[in-house]
């Protein structure tokens, strides 16, 4: 039997107030992940847990405010070239993150290894930063979405997070609570995101894509590759110095090119970009002027950070040893298994098993091959940057297993693979 | 995936140590509502919440130990008459009753209309009953199966009742705790059953059955039809008057025919007949010659009840007034809704909406006609006895509107629908 609006919204009310037990709401939890909701039940709870708390309004500021979700990989720093990429345009882009879990890395704990940089900003300073500035980069509020908070924390010990559903009323929750006017979403598939299968992924993006429009939003989904890791660096300070890499004009190619899809979605969607191609070509303009470096430089100094480590990237933290993962063989890089990178990540203390664990922030794996690419017998395929010896050497053993070397290269998978999203219209 | 017996084990017992917390029972219980168990996960399950608690060993007493079970109907007062009945025969019966939830009533507030009678006896003294006469009937203690008392309760809160596999394992733990050798099941279905239909009857009875087996139990369950009351009183004391009625040879056809049949069963199960036939030609000598009465009587003494108010029934709770319900036109009954007889019984304050409300003894129904009767204009088709005014309309209402009555009545339904067991095989 659907539930209606009123009996969804009553039902989401009570229970952020604390007026229905946990063990009732389990219950209807794993429901949902057995069985599913409709669309309208899906949208009237993201709009309940949505309004379950503050919803930030910018209307006051004048430009399109666009933000880009990622449901999740390894090695994607794509958020720290995409909020001042497009704030130098003229979007504003009002960015609240999440801290790494399990094998894939979090905006958060990234931004944190910039010494001073706060994550924690209130509401009006998150305000003041996006006005002076034009993008700021925040973890969530107590004030944002409390529902939210209350039920993944119910999710996380009832095994009911994997759940399409539930997924899309999270994310979308918090998203449209920031205020935006429009939301680009990247969803991953390939061995390294939650989606395995494109088809789950596809299913997910249009969940998201439709709950959206039907609270009024613009919103696109690109679905994208995370069969490897995406550029060449994973953990977290090392995924600074890329990101600042791409914004200097540098970078991996992969990095840089999924950035300009995206940028160019986040400037269309904003309003200041005619078509999606516009967007890219204003993206890959911004970034050559060093306008797009600059406005990252300028978010950091608004929010505590020490621009002197932006400006000379050595002076972010760094793990006191190296060593290198060298190919067993000639031949070509046939597989880089991302979740297995990911999580040697997480072993040398990149990345957190459980919420509470604290973060190294200078830990971390450098790719020097990837998919496709030759290599020699003996030639280094990663460096693996580290602080404890016991830990190195089990991550070592990790990155060893998950690249593959071979004869034929696998066909090459696109960056892109779908767009989803009526937005579309105007590629 | 399917759990094995030492998860399901390890979990039922942290469960009732109050080492897991409600939500994430409520969550499973849930998942099991919605994909359900494997056979061999609903027999670990059931064995688990078994031995949660204390397991009755009965096995001093030399003759065989049976009980029956129901899985609850209008007018069912079968095990007032079997326990004895069986016991008569040189059967063990321990038996473990409930209280009426909803619509249908319960053996515990049956037997609390006899004055003085105690339900609630210690296991030292249920034990000192059964040696002396054969039978006692109590209802659950703490030590018995407090994994499904636990369980139960957040079932009924969480909206997971109603599911096969968690049904079973909580009547079988709880009956194969008793210590018994076999067990009669008494699986109802019909419009005043739980399970409406016969299918999802005879699906509980299978998974009871074999779970039963799995556990080295005798089994054997009866489909047997609830569409109208069984008998023709349905309130407490009323049925307490109907069942010395059958006891003493008299009373009306459907229940005395379903008791021989189930007595035949116990008495087969328990060793002491050759064939279920044999069990059935015993059970009415055993009533014919005054001993199963007798036997009732003198658990009745043991119990503290007082035996006067059996050897002349109009010393039981008698309600203040009564009123008839007329037939509207001549013709023939074509149907009694079981559940809303139930449900007006209730009403009157014979049974309980929630655990916690009290029941009056002295009110009820008796039916003066059943399904295929012929019955003028203004025949009393029911007489209500009551002590509130203002519920006695209701009831009344209820009552008119449960009888209907035609032309041409439909085909009689059989008693006994199908026998599920392999006990069968000696029929």
């Amino acid at each position: 039997m659907e539930l209606s609006r009123h009996e969804i919204e009553a039902f989401v009310n009570a229970y952020t107030r604390g007026e229905i037990p946990d063990y009732q709401v389990s219950a209807w939890l794993m429901a949902v992940v057995l069985r599913g909701m409709t669309r309208p039940e899906t949208a009237a709870l993201t709009d309940a847990m949505l309004r379950s708390g503050e919803v930030l309004d910018f209307s006051s500021l004048a430009a399109g405010k666009v933000d880009k979700h990622s449901t999740g990989g390894v090695g994607d720093k794509t958020s720290l070239v995409l909020a001042p990429l497009a704030a130098a345009a003229g979007v504003v882009v009002p960015m609240i993150s999440g801290r790494g879990l399990g094998h894939t890395g979090g905006t958060l704990d990234k931004l944190e290894a910039i010494p001073g940089f706060n994550v924690n900003l209130r509401v009006a300073e998150f305000r003041r930063v996006l006005e002076v500035c034009g993008c700021a980069m925040i973890g969530q509020t107590a004030e944002i979405a409390p529902a939210d908070r209350k039920l993944y924390a119910l999710r996380d010990v009832t095994g009911t997070v994997e759940s399409p559903y539930l997924i899309c009323a999270s994310i979308m929750s918090k998203k449209l609570a920031e205020g935006v006017d429009a939301l680009v979403l990247d969803v991953k598939t390939g061995s390294g995101a939650f989606m395995k299968n494109e088809k789950d992924a596809a299913f997910l993006a249009e969940l998201m894509v439709e709950t959206g429009e039907r609270m009024g939003k613009g919103v696109v989904a690109l679905i994208t590759d995370m069969d490897q890791p995406l550029g060449n660096m994973i953990g977290n300070a090392v995924e600074v110095v890329e990101a600042v890499e791409v914004l200097g004009g540098a970078g991996p190619q992969d990095l840089r090119d999924l950035c300009l899809e995206l940028a160019g979605w986040m400037l269309h969607l904003g309003g200041v970009a005619q078509t999606v191609s516009d967007g890219k070509r204003q993206s890959a303009h911004l970034i050559s002027s060093g306008a797009a470096l600059g406005k990252f430089r300028q978010m950091v100094e608004l929010q505590g950070g020490d621009v002197r480590a932006i400006d000379d990237t050595t002076r972010l933290p760094q793990a006191r040893h190296s060593t290198a993962v060298k190919s067993p063989a000639a031949g070509r890089v046939m597989a880089i298994q991302a979740e297995q990178i990911g999580t040697a990540s997480v072993i040398l203390g990149g990345g957190r098993e459980r919420k509470e664990d604290p973060v190294d922030p200078a830990v971390g794996i450098a790719l020097h091959k990837k998919v496709g690419d030759r290599v020699d017998r003996g030639e280094p395929l990663a460096t693996i940057y580290y602080n404890d010896e016991s830990r190195a050497q089990r991550a070592r053993d990790l990155v060893e297993q998950s690249c593959e070397i071979g004869v034929a290269p696998p066909a090459k998978r696109p960056l892109v693979h779908r767009i989803i999203g009526r937005p579309g219209d105007k590629h």
